[in-house]
Formats: C-alpha cells, sequence, structure tokens
C-alpha cells in the first residue's frame, strides 16, 4: 500500500505487461480484469465473493449510480465503498457512454450532455466537471475523464470533432479532477477504426501528463481484426509508464489478444450478463447451460476447476436452474463466470512473469479450441 | 443418526414440545422451519447457506419437480438430494395443493386428479399411488399423502367430502409407500373449520398408524383466530408420539401460537418470498426496505444478528437494491429472513428445554410490538 498513486511493470515480455498499480485502498495486479458493479452490485453476487475470485478492483457505473441512489446521497453514506462493501480500489467510469447508449440523449455539445434518465424519465446534464465531481463524491480511486464514444462505421469527419472534443474534455476534467496523490483521473484515447485520429489523440492526452490511459471506442460492432489493428497502432504510441486500459473489452480471446499488444486493465459485462443467460465461459469453451444435452448430465461444468459453482453442481441441475428462471442459476454462473475471467487473468500474469506467455496463450486456445466435453 | 425414522420428545410444556426427528440421512431439531425449495432450490439461496443458517430439513414441490425435471429424470441422477446438493433431510409434498391452486385443474374424481401444467400446458394426472411413487423416484425422507385441500370459506357437505376422499386416498397412499423403516409417510388431517370433521379425519388417520401427521388446509384464508381455534381442539386428539407438522404456516406470530399448542413442523413460502419483494423480518417486526425512509439511514437492519445479511450491510443499500431490482437485494433478504426464522425456531426450542415458553413468547411478542428503530 501506498499513500500515492503509482504503477510499476515487473515484467514484460514482447509488448505484454506485468504490473502493479498501487493506491491507498489496495493493490492491482495487471493484467487485471475489473468485474462490472454497475448500480454499486456485481449482479448476483455477494461482495465477499468477487474478492475472494481474486479481484482487486472492480467499475461502477457514473450514469446509473447519479440516477439512483444518487451521487450526493452515496457521499453522505460515506461514499461508494462503504455503501457498496467493497473496500478495496473502485474504478469509475465517466457516464458519457451510457448517457450515449441508455439514456435518452437530448444535446451534445461543447459544454456537455443533456439526457433523460431511463429510470424516471428526468432530465440530467453532464459535463465533464460535473462527471469529475459525481466520480469524487463517489470516493472513486480511478476516474476516467468524459468522452464521447462513436459508434463504428462513422464518418471520419465525425470521428475527427469527437475524439477532439473529448481531447478538451480530459483537460477540462484534469483541471476538476486537480492534486490528488491517491488517485487516479485516466484520459481516453479516441478515433475510431483511424489510425492517424488514434495517434493524435493519444499524443493529445500524452501532453496532459495523466495517471494512467484508457483506448475507447473499441469494441463497439466493429470486427476483432479491427480492434487489435488499432491497438496494434495505437499502444506503442502511449506513454509505457502508465496503466493502459481497454474499456468495455471483451471475450477471453479479446483479453488474451490485447495484452498480448501491452493492456493492463479490462472491464466486461460478459461474463456476468452471460451468466443471467445460461451461458458459461469455461476452460474448454463457452457452454449454453440452455442446450437439452446438459439434461441429464450429472457431471459438473469443469471438475478441475476450484469454483464451487463449476465443481460442485451437475449440469443437469444448472441446466433445470436455467430453464426455470431459478436465482441459484444465475448466481452460480455469474461465479464461474467470474472465477473464469480471474484464473484467466492470472495465468497471463504467471506467463508473463515466467516468460512464457506464448506457450500459455497457445495452451489456452487449444483448450478452448477442443471443446466442451462429449455430450454423455 | 438412525436407520430407522424415529421422533422423540425430550420436553414439553404445556401443550409445546421439543423433539427430535431421526433418520438415516440426519436428525431434525423439532419444533423446526423447512424453508421451502420449491422447484429443487430455495429461491436466492446457495444450499450450504441454508444448511449454515440451522435448517435441518427443506420442503421440494411434487408439483413443480414432476414437471420440471422430471421425477424419473431427478430418479436416475441420483435422486433429489444429489440432484440439488442437499445432502440431509427433506419433505416432499404431495402435489396436490399446487394443482389446485396453481395448475388448470380438469378432473378430480375418486381416482386422483388431472391437471394442465403452468409450464407447457401439457395434461398430466396425479393419483395418490403415483404420487408416492413421484416421492419415492425423488427419495425424499418425508413424504406427504395426496389430499384434496378445499379453500375457506366452504359448505360443511362439501368440506366432509373433501375430508373423506382425502382420508381413503390417505389409505391407498400407506399401502403404495409400504414398509419403508429409514423413511416416513405423514397423513393430513383436513376438515376445514369444522371441529366435528377435523377431529372425524385425526381419529381416522390415527388408525392407520403412520409415522407422522399433518394439519392441512389451514392458512388458506381463514382469520389466525380460526386456525388456532381448530388447533386448540384438533391437537389433543392427534397422536402424541408423531411429528405433527402445520402445513403452509406462517408468520413468525403464527409459529410461536402453534408452537405452543404442539405443533413441531413448519414450512411457507413467507421468509423467501417476502425477501424477492423487499420486506424483511427482523426481532422487532416487519420491515419494508422500499420504504423512503430507509434511502439515507446507514444503519444496518439489525445490528446484533449473526447474520451478515442484517449486520453488515446499510438499509440504505439494500433500499438502493430492491429499487434497482438488483439480484443482490432478494439475496440479502432472503437470507435475512431465513437467518431470523432459523433463530425464531431455535429461540423456541431452547425456551421448551427450560421451561421458559412463556416468558420467551412474551418477549418475542414485546420486541416485535416496540417496533422497528425510529426514522434517522
Amino acid at each position: 500500500m501506498s499513500e500515492r498513486f503509482s504503477f510499476r511493470l515487473l515484467a514484460t515480455e514482447g509488448r505484454a505487461r506485468r504490473g502493479e498499480i498501487t493506491m491507498p485502498r489496495g493493490t492491482v495486479r495487471t493484467p487485471a480484469f475489473m468485474p462490472v458493479g454497475t448500480a454499486g452490485s456485481v449482479k448476483a453476487m455477494y461482495p465477499d465473493q468477487v474478492r475472494e475470485l481474486g479481484a482487486d478492483i472492480i467499475l461502477g457505473n457514473v450514469y446509473h449510480l447519479m440516477l439512483r441512489p444518487g451521487a450526493e446521497r452515496v457521499a453522505r453514506l460515506g461514499g461508494l465503498h462503504d455503501f457498496a462493501r467493497w473496500p478495496h480500489p473502485i474504478l469509475t467510469d465517466s457516464g458519457g457512454f451510457q448517457v450515449m447508449s441508455l439514456a435518452g440523449l437530448r444535446k451534445l455539445d461543447e459544454t456537455g450532455v443533456v439526457f433523460k434518465s431511463h429510470v424516471d424519465g428526468s432530465m440530467h446534464s453532464l459535463t465533464p466537471e460535473r462527471s469529475i465531481e459525481i466520480q469524487g463524491l463517489l470516493d472513486s480511486d480511478i476516474q476516467m475523464q468524459l468522452d464521447e464514444c462513436i459508434r463504428l462505421p462513422a464518418d471520419r469527419a465525425e470521428i475527427e470533432r469527437a475524439m477532439e472534443m473529448s481531447l478538451r474534455w480530459a483537460e477540462r476534467c484534469r483541471i476538476a479532477f486537480g492534486e490528488q496523490p491517491g488517485k487516479a483521473m485516466f484520459g481516453i484515447v479516441q478515433g475510431g477504426d483511424d489510425v492517424a485520429l488514434r495517434l493524435r489523440s493519444a499524443a493529445g492526452l500524452a501532453e496532459l501528463d495523466l495517471k494512467g490511459y484508457a483506448v475507447g471506442g473499441l469494441a463497439v460492432g466493429e470486427p476483432q481484426a479491427v480492434m487489435l489493428g488499432i491497438l496494434d497502432e495505437t499502444l506503442p504510441a502511449m506513454p509505457t509508464d502508465k496503466p493502459r486500459y481497454l474499456m468495455g473489452v471483451g471475450t477471453p480471446d479479446d483479453i488474451v489478444e490485447s495484452v498480448r499488444r501491452g493492456i493492463d486493465m479490462f472491464d466486461c459485462v460478459m461474463p456476468t450478463r452471460a451468466g443471467r443467460h445460461g451461458l458459461a465461459f469455461t476452460r474448454r469453451g463457452k457452454v449454453n447451460l440452455r442446450n437439452a444435452r446438459h439434461a441429464d448430465d450429472h457431471r459438473p461444468l469443469d471438475e478441475e476447476s476450484p469454483c464451487p459453482a463449476a465443481r460442485d453442481y451437475s449440469r443437469a441441475y444448472l441446466h433445470h436452474l436455467v430453464r426455470s428462471d431459478e436465482a441459484l442459476g444465475a448466481m452460480l454462473l455469474t461465479w464461474n463466470n467470474l472465477a473464469y475471467y480471474q484464473s484467466l487473468m492470472a495465468s497471463l500474469r504467471d506467463a508473463i512473469e515466467r516468460s512464457a506467455f506464448e506457450d500459455r496463450a497457445a495452451s489456452i486456445r487449444d483448450e478452448w479450441r477442443r471443446g466442451d466435453i462429449a455430450a454423455l
């Protein structure tokens, strides 16, 4: 622990990095996966369970939390850590992405955004300064700049306009954030699928000398190859001594490929959302428990997993729970999925320490390719 | 443990009884509350948690399990205990109650019932023999006779007809059940709110020399006083050396009053269902977490409770989770409610052992009456 937010690299292999982010509330081992706790809860999980799986940090969504229960209320209650019983580091997004995807967006200009709540239809605004203020009220350890995220494909002019405005917003956020040695505010590289714009964004942000840098606006509908191509070109232009966070990514394969390219942090709703829809991530790939092939299968999801959800319950029971919409089905599959994601990260961290990343990635991929155990 | 199903009384105080039901899968301390695991899962709880709260036995519903995943399938998978990861005793109902309340009942006569599944509209039949067969396939430790449960108020002639048929069904169930020393088949006293019919039912069942007797057809809409009046008159006419189970009951107050009158076993969906609707049972009575008074309340539900759900999470957080329909809200409140119910049973058992039932009941009621802590 440390009173100051800091990052250090412990090992590298090619572009892959093994590091450590230290801050007063704890240390984040990177590459790290951050479970998403949208509205102050990693859905269908007790906070202690999330921690026991190896999560060093979780993510909270400003958009959801500002609408309900409200940032000022969370502050009065002692901050998001106390509120949600998560005393470890928390990263909050800026709210921008959800404003554009979930809310009724009413106005977006240089000032900020005005939007309509999906909860009760009330009108709200979010500026770079207000986003940082909210993240401060939540007492978030890593705060994100407000940015404008464009869906791909999009016109170059439109991507450029949004990227340049996001750069100006980054500067406003940096000023609003001020000096907080124990915390960090990260900038977000934008620029869509245009490498030149990505490089311009990375350079502009680097000038602001922030404590970390995210890559945003990817995994928004483009093929994986486009995303990886952007990472290939953009990451070498980003500061090496700061953590790099790929927002909203992704599948286990996306994660392995992005770690290879030098990403340190990830968040994604995939393991939690899939768990509520009967899908299990395992070392043998994705398993759909809704499928009738599991109805009479007494075997567990993965008898070698240390996670009770994977090891101790039969596929037949999981199938039954999922088909019957029993809460326990979502609880067990979410547990399994987060356990798998955290074990994947631990395996990648371990591999980089041993300079064995390529071998490890190959063997992970081999197991995925071999596929699930044959039906009974 | 024992190879034979047996019941012994450890202490009595007035009509209240402290006992122990022993069977190969474990011992049930009575008075006992059985959490309801309708479709093979106590909703929103891991089985280990249910056990840790002090449940010695849970209930499964024949109606739900025969339709999905199917009794023959559960049998092929090793029985309900393996399937649902509950190695301890299980009681199953006969399916009759849900056929009449949930399914589309098509025909009911001396043979049995024909009904339409609420899951997929398929037609099924249930006879006394088939109900016992299904309960055997599930490998249930305590099996219930098929009966016809009448809603109150009802005509005396109708109540009598259903009671007499239920008696004949009890005999058919006893024959179908045969000799199974490690298990039990319980009969069900019917007779609505008519004392003479209740006594006739109790006497008829006693002649069958069953291993336990339930009181059914109460808590179906009548005032509490009617239910307690029936218990006052009926229980003294029931065998004292066999466990007595009051089906589908009830509120904490119903339980205290029924234990006073000599009931040994209870089941009810109330703690689990209420937990999914934002209601918490506490030693200070019922607390509606949906209420806005909790929105800024940093205090836990009950700081003196040993249950983490009651002790470690703020009311403000619980309120937020309930309002936001977060799964964790149902998980925590169900946990709290089952913890409260089990602690209530433990307290009543302890009181009877010490010949302190009346004092204990009075102090429990005093705390309920004092009500929840004042709003902040």
